[in-house]
């Protein structure tokens, strides 16, 4: 029976999360035991030790997959957005925000402790952004919140590695991508980090090889740990086997996609500053995604990714508050 | 008896927000029924009902006095802060923010309800800011909470006009005002918005007749509401023969200062574009207050508001995350 025509173009399971985002210098991560560039879990004593330290911050709505949900809404994609919050003040910015973005979210908020996640975001001089994430809530979505008939109804569901981690959601997200096979829909998965792939390899390489991923987004480190490889072309090559459409990002060195068999290729776009490269990722799944939402050659796709990307890494925090479906279009057509 | 040295340069008494900022067209604005540049109080209820329609907001402490103070201590001067906010996450994050910015702050935490105050801030495409504040807990500092040392030990007391609305505040802040002229203080006063005037004239006048203000400040639009007049001209001579320093800023025609009868007066600085007008004169505030701490003349202090202001409006939000400090040498040393 061939899949009724859905009504959401994605439709994602992730962290909800409210990034607190502050600058700090190379001292204090390395005095923090932080590895830059990366994302550690810390536990709520942690949080509030790290905070106490941490300079003067800003709040926004954060999580990987909300992120990408986010710019997809503002391009124009149906979405929906399955995750917890706690049933607290940052809960309720954070519900806000996504409904705010034309997004469906119907997760019931959960009662008492913990409170809602947080992810402590300090940014470098050089851009660079080190993430520590209390996951509080978050990490107590039950397999039995999920809306699966939203789920159903989706033509991609997008899955967030970094979800991986706790035992509640990752049950979840098993059965969610249950349901989106059975319901002949795509499912699409970021790797999210090299040191959340370190804990979860045998996972994600069996996903693989049960094809269970049909849309897997990667950077270089990732895709390296992934493997296990120091051979970059070597690691694309192996996990492109695997799953139908591969999408590799590399920083400056732009990005790939090996579709079918078929490589692609873009440049990064041009940019004058890099201010905040917190959400480059997410953005960057936001516009490919979106570009395969509007059935667009796999090139447009790739170019949509790059210039969401650009936009999100021009300011601080990983939402952007200008119009991404203009940037396209002038980019696009330019 | 002559005062000591004291050991603060500017203790503030001043509302305890956290800003809620989101970018709304004209249109908004003027279905909301808000009037746009100002700033109106809004009860629960309405908090409610405007954020459920106001778009993905971005989080970070606010206040006017607390603004003032976040600047000055980024160019070096030691500050304290008295403002009240409830023991919930946003009083957590205001609190975690003005330490954070190295400004002593001993007010405790209110337990239960109200809320931590939130000002929803609109900023329309030509970069104005229109406000609405739920005032939460701010309007709840009892005279009592009042740090009596600190005030004392402060070379300048700084009050915000927005605070003389809720009536608690208003005593504290009366009272406040008698600590610092008993000991030999210098109390300054912003007279915050052109409808809080519109409250409060009597008292600020009044205020003015009794030699309780050594330092206003205002914009053009205040200090035509204090004196009622169409004439600027007339308005500020009046206001400078009842203060020894009289502050009014002037948006892109730069600001004036009437020091004991002197008048000085700067352009503004230049500058690309305006993406935020909100905290241009708390910062303006800032930068002229360093420069009186720094025994500064009249023009430097002046020049100092300006760049201060000028870096503020330059993005999103009341809070600057550069080196305001190094951007003042610069600008002095030039």
């Amino acid at each position: 029976m061939p899949a009724a025509v859905p009504n959401f173009d994605v439709v994602a399971i992730g962290n909800a999360i409210v990034d607190v985002i502050a600058r700090a210098d190379d001292g204090f991560i390395a005095e923090q035991g932080m590895s830059k560039g990366s994302m550690r879990l810390i536990d709520d004593e942690t949080a509030d030790r790290l905070y106490a330290a941490m300079g003067a911050g800003l709040e926004m709505s954060g999580g990987s997959a909300a992120n990408t949900l986010a710019g997809l809404a503002q391009l124009g994609a149906r979405c929906g957005f399955i995750g917890q919050v706690a049933d607290d003040q940052l809960g309720e910015v954070f519900a806000h925000d996504i409904r705010a973005s034309h997004i469906a979210f119907t997760t019931e908020a959960r009662p008492g402790e913990p409170a809602t996640a947080r992810c402590l975001i300090l940014v470098t001089p050089d851009a660079q952004r080190t993430m520590n994430t209390f996951l509080g809530a978050s990490q107590f979505l039950p397999a039995t919140a999920l809306d699966a008939d939203m789920i159903a109804d989706a033509a991609i569901l997008y899955l967030e590695g970094y979800l991986w981690d706790p035992a509640e959601p990752r049950a979840a997200m098993r059965r969610a991508i249950g349901i989106a096979k059975d319901n002949g829909r795509k499912v699409a998965f970021t790797l999210s980090d090299a040191f959340v792939i370190d804990r979860h390899r045998d996972d994600f390489l069996a996903l693989i090889a049960e094809g269970a991923i049909d849309i897997l987004f990667a950077n270089e480190a990732e895709i390296i740990s992934l493997q296990q490889t120091d051979d970059f072309e070597a690691a694309v090559a192996t996990t492109a086997r695997g799953v139908p459409c591969l999408v590799v990002t590399r920083s400056e060195r732009g990005a790939i996609a090996i579709v079918d068999g078929k490589r692609s290729e873009v440049p990064s776009e041009p940019i004058d500053q890099v201010v905040d490269t917190t959400g480059a990722g997410d953005l960057f799944a936001a516009g490919f995604l979106a570009g395969l939402s509007q059935q667009r050659d796999t090139i447009s796709c790739l170019t949509m990714g790059a210039i969401c990307a650009r936009e999100i890494i021009s300011h601080v925090g990983a939402r952007s508050q200008v119009d991404l479906k203009a940037l396209v279009a002038d980019r696009l057509n330019a």
